[in-house]
């Protein structure tokens, strides 16, 4: 992740790594495909070569080995999570638009099967890799959290709702949306919830969101 | 799981297995020690002897193979999950008192460390495993919500609350409680969240829940 220079909009982050070649790009897609369907321990990195296309020498050049390709892809999905969770574009006044946009953006990239898939690998691995686990709560759940509580802090500023404390409710609204479908996902036991469930879903939240932190 | 008769706080499973032994008991434990320090994969049927103190030849004797092991675990799990979601023993018009005690039994649930642990390893073995994620899922979520979901239409049915869809109501009540502890937790970072932090959690979802869900 580069510091976020040309991308305003993203958080900035600390990884001063270097941009990807198209060729190191091309063997994190090919891990990253191999990674989600195999699980971290069953990958071979001659099953991601043959993937990719290219060498087990070409993959160890530019990854020396499993550990760093598995980084790779995770500190990647890092930088495509945090667009989602950034505040739309709303003017202030609509705050339920902005509140429904913001949920329905969350809910797609949160359940998107790559992104579930990932979350899941993760999880499993975080005994092994900590730091990404760490890296992938940052760029997703707290970033999140953050910029809504940004926004929430505007919005009560105005008297437009009621909150004693931005970060925990900006905690509930999110966790609103973590019902049956998430864990149904989580298990792998449906990972395609239908639009019109997604829309309840986001609805329901919105409007048990407002009735809770409604103006004084 | 046996018929529930002697234990009527418990659903009725379908499962005729029989009860198990003081040995095969101590293998299943064994086996739940060594999956969840060393995952499914990596876990040998050998390390699983030793840590029983039984021979292999035994621990073969009562279980065929590694993934009947794995079921009689999640299996034995099951049934401790869905104790703590029945609804407790209230009087109905203390339906705050019910809410924010059914809520402090399910996140102690949900967060004790070998019940995350275990919940962590199901996710990661849901490919392997489909018909264990659908177990774990009714054991624990669903049951949860059929039994709230039966306590709101008595509730809504005596004036007390306001729900058009008790199920949905029942599923964002618990939802409310997979907060940034439950992420956390989920991705290992933080396994002890403190009772400070879990009754916080407590109030916020309840009060929340309850101002969604005011009567009109």
């Amino acid at each position: 992740m580069a510091k976020a220079t040309a991308k305003p909009a993203e958080p900035v982050t600390t990884d001063d790594r270097q941009p990807p070649t198209g060729k190191r790009q091309a063997i994190i897609d090919a891990a990253a495909r191999v990674f989600l369907q195999a699980g971290y321990g069953a990958a071979s990195m001659d099953a991601i070569a043959a993937e990719a296309g290219a060498s087990k020498q070409t993959v160890y050049s530019h990854f020396g080995a499993k550990d760093a390709l598995f980084a790779a892809i995770v500190e990647g999905k890092c930088e495509d999570l945090m667009a989602p969770v950034a505040m739309p574009a709303v003017p202030a006044r609509d705050h339920e638009k902005a509140l429904a946009e913001l949920a329905r953006r969350f809910v797609a990239s949160m359940l998107a099967p790559g992104n579930m898939a990932l979350f899941r690998l993760v999880i499993a691995e975080s005994a092994r890799f900590p730091e990404l686990a760490r890296a992938f709560y940052r760029a997703g759940p707290l970033t999140a959290v953050e910029n809504l509580a940004g926004y929430l802090t505007e919005l009560a500023d105005a008297g437009t709702l009621t909150t004693g404390d931005p970060i925990a409710s900006a905690r509930l609204f999110f966790s609103m949306l973590r019902g049956d479908i998430y864990i149904r996902a989580l298990l792998g036991l449906d990972e395609t919830a239908t639009a019109a469930e997604m829309e309840a879903l986001v609805r329901q939240a919105v409007s048990a969101f407002l009735a809770a932190h409604a103006p004084k």
